[in-house]
């Protein structure tokens, strides 16, 4: 079913158009409380949820802070707290709002069960995670780790997402499911990368230093891939679902199994051109791989 | 140890009898009484717990509304908010409470390390999550999307289980541990299937339309597995634990490995009798296909 | 980058010295408050954390048992309940503390994002679940079987760490990132274990009876891991990412793959002399394994 | 400031006509709604909660039901019980609801701060804890007397308004400011009554039996009086504001002072002709009483 | 309606007896459980409070910690730091116990509206606050004067009942409906003394110093009585209702009014026998003070 | 015993001395923080309370709105929402963070049982109901009365203290113990008032218009006295506990009991020369008024 089924309109046709950043982040926003607006029209049940996390916002990262201080709070770690760190933090630094919305476009592009972007916003543990990922990232940078230490354990509680707050991750990041990804301290993620649920970037052994994958941009990397070790996943490559990645994987090849092995031999892999990070194209190397296997 | 160990009393012999649904609903809810009874009497510390989730309650959807309704809120969804909506869903359909009464026997007879009805109703995520689901579907069926979605966040973000509010599950379904299920919005998923946790039923691609698994009856699916794209399990097969499987799998087979494999090989495969959905059986394929491996 | 970076003192050299075990749970204790003091100093807005969780206790059960009370808890469970379960526990049986110490110092030693035993003990869900199915096991021992049951519910929804209050763990135990572990009813995990997440120790079939693995000491699982049925993992053995592993594995063996081989080959398979759940090495088995195959 | 000032309607120019009971309780609340949804729009900071107490609701009764079970309930008793049982018991009774919008018609009328109907239910505590009060002795009626006094308690916790479930209040009443009133067991409340805050209706001695105040239709009562024993205040009476009454009151006077004297003297006393529980004039007799002393 | 109607056992007929202390706890407690055991069989919707709140606990102190723990805790003040709190203190002291023991006969006895022990345990304010206010007031003795503030301001909020916890406060004290009482720094209330609400025992000046009234023993307060300064209220003296005191009363004498006289004149007042703090008894003098006024 | 015992600096000598009024609030925060500091040194139980409502913020203003937003929250008016709120008014309007300095100044001054700044940021009720209700009255004057009326509402819940949005309360005001004061929509307050518990500065009557209170400045009214109407409270005015005042008091006079007269006489009323509002001298007429009652 289209996403347009539901009445919602179309992201505009390209984001990679001349529109400066500011006036695009405005349009989203505004598309947003448009969306929210129908909703509680249409659903009175949920009008208050909507009002509270969106429509009595003067803009996104508010919401944001707000709905994240609220999801991310305990007992121990109070709402107002956490709302008032996201709150300086995404005025402070401009650049969270704009990888937000990258985040938000990424969702509504590419993943056909999102309905709008305030669907998003608001649901996607993936997507929340990612948004207070970075600003435990920012945290670390400025030396509060503890503080983004305590961040990162909130994350891992309540979206079951465990990104340590030193791990560098792009723009335009699609998490999708999201449950159960594992991203270590030193891992790096490209822009435009697409991850789905129970995926790990790990280390290995107990040394410290440099030792989780590095991730370039377009990449793709399906459910349930373990890659482990500061391995170089090259840009677009894919990752298929379940696949154990150990070593380097070139640009544009896709590696499957575990142990994983290059679709098109070791020696002289397929390639292909589409940026699979944005196709979100899992399986179309099912014909060359799969078939005849059962 | 045998759960009779514990001194509750076994399942009626056969749930194919001709006794009436009603009826049978009616013992298993009196049942679940009597074990919280019993569980309240022998634990003071623990029956201020039973008295709010069962023993106050005058039925089994009134108790699973409340129980519901203060598992899943949040600080920005009120738990009476959720109790009225669990309450009016429940009420309005009565083959909801069947469905649950239909997972509840399913926990209680291929589940050894389930104890009582009680148990399972209080304790396990995958029935809870499922029950919650059958609500959110019935909302999206009636075109609340909104509402049917942001349940479907509240679920995946308390149980770790991600069941689009789109996806049809039938009953008598077991969620094994639960922990990781993501199953997508054509996904299709018949009646008496067991579902171990970590299992993914995906789609592929970024394109709309009818991309996800089809899971026939009597299915059992391992830990791990990840079934990717519209294709079809037949009736009674069995997947493996970590298998990845992108197309069809026969009826009654066995299909195990990364990328997966039909046991007996894709010519002839192994045909099994029992229903694995029901048996239980995971590993009986072991001396064929593992044995020689380590 | 070393932990040392931060600032924070190294372990003591060894913890096989003569030091007798109470003297050095003390110093683990002190060295934990001195951690929190300096984290309080250097971030205003944590310190409210801090002194609630740590430094407002004198005892390490004290504020475990508070910091899991007030983690664990829910609207129907409520926190001082809980708070005085752990308490009265930890009091009664003094070797839970042993093993917390113990688990706090496998952290410390075997992760190197471990940047302090505060750390550990605040926010990492592994320990938190492993502290807290302790408390389980022993009320399931003293055949407080519902109340046990109600706290392993607790433990899987917030922490997505699911051990049943049956199962047996050692000492020493590090569950890194540790979502979606899965251990079932009659599992036994040695001491000085190493388990990554999304491990799976699971039972099969539907018969009750000696059903789940059996870890030897030592033992490293890597991340998704799947073992199933009343299996041996021989002490020191390592089980590969993603593996699915459904026979015995001997000692001081690597078992890779989906399905698991041994590495080396079934007749002489390679014996390492290192404790891998000690050293971490994930991955040394690449060369010999992996590397041909992409 | 006129209430007219602020833009709301002013309720229909008569309670006393023809007009069917049922009809007028739906035309309030209409009214409550159309307030509602313009503070909403208005205020978007307020919408939330006015979506969640108000809006989101299909009657009078499910508003109420839940603004009440999330005012009063603890972490001991929850809100969805609270929600569950005055949601029962306005369905079982529908004098409840008459009582309801006769109480909220009175505070439009006789209040001049009160600026709307949505005002007084939101926001009087005096509206609020009668209403809580008619369900507690609806309980009390039914032999439920644990439940209604439990309720009462946590009456008297959030609102400091203590009325003891036995006690007997009318309609059309208002407790204006409210804090502070106590009424006791075998007190009686007739119809179109207001009373002050700091009003107590008391008995005296430790015997059983009736033993409060009686007090008739359209009484006045003003702050901080104090009136003890079964006495009998007439119908239409006044009593200043820090009286003592230990005596009965005829019909239409008005007493004073502390101790309370009859205005115009016990053998004569003034009387006035129009209900001052409806004309709420506190202060005519200051001419004839207070003018001389000071 | 006696409170026997309720089927209720009376209490003793004399504590005054020469059973010890110690074994007439143990009876208190004894009955309380057996109140709560029959009110949580008739009430199925209250079993679960009454359970965690009473039945799940193992003795008077456990029970009365828990439940003072959950009233007065905020989201600043947790309620396991205060459960912690209440337990300590209660368990170092044991006559903080007797003299809840004493209030709780106190109420029993002297007021027609108590129907249990339970009942006052769990619902009456100003027994709760007297027991939080005995914690506050050892803190304070024990120079933990912040602490002791802090849980002041929380009785006062919760409670609205404001005792400084520098106010010595006997046993056997009936604070009756409770609201609004404020009792300051260097007051002395004696013991068996009843305390209607809105009593004032108030300094006057800024001068530190004592500076509050004494009462002796015995004596009954009137509702909303004020009593200003360091002035002597004499042993078994009565208060009457609404009263102004600013100067010295005389034993078993009755002041009444503002500003407050000697019933019977100041020179010859009437003394009377009984001890008003037991007999409950406001408006004996009636007839020889108001009659005539009105 | 004097504050000073304590061993807490006193208040820099004057007030009134040349001192910018910046410095000054930035001395008495410095205080606060001092005094905080203090407090959680010497009781860890107090710590966290103590950095998460002062030491964690870097402003009064800060530290308030976070104060206050905990604790005037509910289930359906989100402490993010509030805190927010609180932040932005203290914000865009300084005079509210000088009132809030001089109502501090106010209780460390004259009330003895005030033993620090911070005591009474934290603890006294009157003084965070009056600045809660100061940014309330911004809103009303905005025209964001819905807003205000909800905030009002929680200000009663929370604090038993009613003071209606549009009331004007002018700076230096100490509201001693607070509970029960209530305080009408057009009444006026002075500055440098003191006004105890159980307060009313009422209306009357059913008109709308100005029909409240004004009270002039310096004027020290009793506990528990009521004054109704428009009348005129002249500046350095007395007001006994107790008293029903309804017509207008003259400058400098003493107004006391029910109904109240002027101490010396309707003609030549005594006068005072000292300040009563902050004297705090409630007794020093009894020589000549009460001394020859009792």
């Amino acid at each position: 079913m289209p996403a347009g089924d539901l009445g919602y309109p179309s992201p505009p046709p390209s984001q990679a158009t001349e529109t400066p950043v500011e006036e695009d982040d405005a349009w989203v926003w505004a598309q947003i409380k448009a969306e929210a607006r129908r909703d509680a029209e249409s659903e009175p049940a949920l009008a208050s949820y909507l009002y509270s996390t969106i429509l009595s916002h003067s803009s996104l990262e508010r919401s944001l802070s707000f709905h994240l201080g609220n999801k991310l709070c305990s007992s121990t770690l109070l709402s107002t707290l956490l709302y008032d760190l996201f709150l300086n933090t995404f005025s402070s630094d401009p650049s969270l709002r704009a990888a937000a919305v990258a985040d938000l476009r990424a969702a509504r592009v590419r993943d056909p069960a999102c309905v709008s972007f305030s669907h998003c916003l608001l649901n996607y543990k993936g997507f929340l995670a990612c948004q207070a990922h970075r600003v435990a990232h920012k945290l670390w940078t400025q030396s509060r780790r503890p503080l983004a230490l305590a961040l990162h354990s909130r994350i891992s509680d309540v979206f079951a997402v465990d990104i340590h707050p030193a791990a560098k991750i792009g723009k335009g990041i699609l998490f999708d499911h999201a449950t159960g990804v594992v991203i270590g301290e030193t891992a790096v993620v490209g822009n435009n990368v697409s991850i789905l649920h129970h995926v790990t970037l790990g280390g290995t052994g107990k040394a410290c230093g440099d030792r989780h994958p590095k991730i370039g941009d377009g990449v793709l990397i399906g459910a349930g891939a373990t890659i482990l070790g500061n391995v170089k996943i090259g840009e677009g490559a894919k990752i298929g679902a379940g696949s154990v990645v150990l070593i380097d994987v070139p640009p544009r090849t896709t590696a499957v199994g575990n142990p994983a092995r290059l679709v098109g031999g070791k020696e002289k892999p397929s390639r292909h051109e589409e940026c699979p990070g944005e196709s979100m194209d899992h399986t179309s190397f099912i014909s060359e791989w799969s078939d005849y296997i059962i």
